[in-house]
């Protein structure tokens, strides 16, 4: 099967950019599983029931999160109501609502999904590899496609969750820096590993916040409000990977980044 | 001109993929000016001078270098008496050996090379935006070429540094995370950027170090010493620019990846 | 002199128990100079005219600030008209409203005021050593007596400091943990020190925070609004410390702690 | 019952303070439970069995740990074989080396002993709070008395631990920041708590590592090898608690602080 996942999708921006952009890769390129990190998809921070339907219109399966989950309240509302929405497996004992992974059936294939945090420069959450390793061992008893969404700042957390669930799982897909790495590989047990998959939102903001108030922060520390930034044009990251519906093997992954520097070609 | 530049050199491993692959680079790209990143040049931490002279007669003209400027204490005896090895300029007020930034003469045209490092993530050091531009400030009289190296974690400070630069250098390319990314553009007002470079050395270490004692770091915390990885192949993470000598503005930026998955093609 | 120096005054339980207890202490102790920081003074966060006119009214003759200083928009309107109002001196290169350090005249003998932020386990801010050593370098040709409020977490950054300048000032005092430390010395030099003085505010808080959203947090990481907790009773962390006017020397210093279990006694 | 802790012991000096005051203390005080964190016994770095044996025969009954467990290799070798040796219960999920609580006979009496680590400004580890509350809910159906020795930096991670299990443990002691604070309270449903007991070892070094190589690492950023501080006199740090042996509740908590500045008195 092939399975496209689109990075953190940022504000109305990334939601328009989402909803033009989804449809006409979904119709190039023909997944049968569309993922997408959605943690700042309503205003930058969380995601509301509005947004998440509407990301599942224009062709979502799965929302995944990230650190960003509870800024929007009203998730609370429906997170433990939908199997579509998934926040990070490793958040505190599994004491607060919503789930950590799920399972979807693509075309009588069922795919586990699952959503891990690392703990590098971020806020304190469990262990990813202890938690990852109770879930993936679970999982891979039901499922022979497992892909996860780590969100996590540091590569080198990223690299080692990956090589230590080499085999295991379908695909380590990388999200929480917004910008797209060019390391794409299949590592030699068989699973598709990207440090970043890179954010869906404005092009010419930073990380898709308003670029003045980032950069005054960054000179002077005073406190700035961090806005979306709403104009200019908008960018898509990407990734398609192939996987062996049988073995779980990734076969092929392959970059997806679409800018006005770089505008699909169906 | 045309300016190659090399990521973090990683140890012996590094030092080979470089000494093959960077004669190589210069016979098919034909840079006027080559730099490269020796943090990790010498058993990955640090440099001495004789790895340093190897890849200066390898083909680098500049050695930039980063947080872990220090680790190897040869690095005292020589740095002061080389315009070709430069620290980040941000470090304690110039009250340490070296120097941040320096000139070069490329076929008559003068090229200012800064090191700068970031401080989100990163050990404590001077203001990078306040040092910059000071020293940007005096470089724009006396040349029209300014390369940045800014060897820095987050990529919200690098995406700021570039933006808030934009115009004033020909580029600023990152270092540090040791994963290429795939956002290589050149911004409206002229400076190319990417985020970060990647770097050179094992292909199928954790950063380049072995990835048995970083992966059981992950999972038990406790103490391992981390070696670079010795066995296997390797990689090299580089960037091209090229810019009008005149107006420093840049005119193409071009991601460069070799490893075995993504052979040279001359 | 007598030296009088309260720590962080937190919201209104905080100015409530400023405004009774130290003009107590002040008839009990008569000090020359009082000196309080009121980073936490308007509602937990920063501090507004009123308040800073209600705390000097009630006996500060300087009020001093930490990571919060701007966190009360309003400080703008007025910081930089007042001599009796200083912030971090390392803050952003000066690029920022406001001073780091001030002279006030006590009975004919003038004392420096410095306000200085640390950088381990803080916001990044510009270099503590080399900004406190160009300011007292300065201060140290005009007057005797120099007092500085280091506002800081770690307790290495605090100690470290505080020996640099052994001898070259009066008192280093640590505020922003909230919590008194019991370590209060002469220095050999006759530097009079605190790691940390603690704070003014209430008593059965969080660090003057109501509990209950504190450690709601700490359990599940979910976000919650932190307020200043209002019910109980109020506690105020103070030190004494008395210095030989002509060479600036501490001869004495005191903890002074005052709560419900340890009522002033007059 | 009374209970007497000692803060961390620090390298050579650091026992040998122990040796001399402990039994003194002993003499004039009668606890009939001695506890000593010991993650900075040998040479700054962990503890050997050595360093082990030499503390618990100079009066100690329970040694508890830090941050520091694993630097010294030779632990490895005698923690799972001793009941009064313990490491931090929220270290890897349980899948390293030794426990996390134990339980002594004091004349007839149980009493729990629990070490937990924090995670504000501090390497990762399992979540203190879910796993306190897993122990403590064991512990409490077994023993009366409980004492936690809670290794963390930051004073609302103490202070929050503390008010959320008061009532169901005799006393929360903080070590870690190895200077002594002002704030030993009984909380209203029982719980003796300090923030922090300070440390044993040299008076005059930084945190009891030699002054001068802390601050020219503050000062320059450049490596230097931090040793214990071996001149000078000597400081020992430790707080004692009464508990009613069948309510489990606190009854008394009284600072104990010796150093040269302030001689014990018997
Ligand atoms: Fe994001
Ligand atoms: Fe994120
Ligand atoms: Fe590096
Ligand atoms: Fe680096
Ligand atoms: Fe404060
Ligand atoms: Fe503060
Ligand atoms: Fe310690
Ligand atoms: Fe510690």
């Amino acid at each position: 099967m092939r399975i496209l996942f689109i990075g953190d999708v940022m504000g109305e921006p990334g939601q328009d950019m989402f909803v033009e952009t989804v449809p006409v890769l979904k119709r190039s390129l023909h997944p049968q599983l569309t993922i997408a990190n959605g943690e700042n998809a309503t205003r930058g921070r969380g995601i509301n029931e509005t947004v998440y339907k509407k990301l599942l219109k224009a062709g979502a399966d799965v929302i995944t999160m990230g650190n960003h989950t509870w800024d929007n309240r009203e998730i609370q509302d429906f997170i433990s109501s939908t199997k579509k929405l998934i926040r990070p497996a490793n958040f505190s004992a599994g004491q607060v609502p919503g789930m950590g992974h799920t399972i979807v059936n693509v075309n009588g294939v069922k795919v586990g999904v699952l959503n891990i945090q690392g703990r590098v420069f971020m806020n304190p959450s469990d262990d990813p590899f202890a938690v990852a390793e109770g879930l993936i061992s679970k999982l891979e008893k039901e499922v022979n496609v497992i892909f996860v969404d780590f969100h996590g700042e540091a590569t080198s957390e990223k690299e080692a969750f990956a090589w230590n669930f080499d085999g295991r799982v379908s695909a380590v897909i990388g999200t929480h820096t917004h910008v797209q790495t060019n390391d794409a590989r299949i590592l030699p047990g068989g699973t598709a590993f990207l440090s970043d998959v890179g954010f869906t939102g404005p092009y010419d903001g930073i990380l898709g916040m308003r670029r003045n108030s980032v950069i005054s922060r960054f000179k002077n520390q005073m406190p700035t409000r961090f806005e979306v930034e709403t104009d200019g044009q908008q960018a898509l990251g990407a990734i398609m990977i192939d996987v062996d519906d049988r073995t779980g093997r990734a076969k092929k992954i392959k970059n997806i980044r679409v800018d006005p520097d770089h505008p699909y070609m169906e």
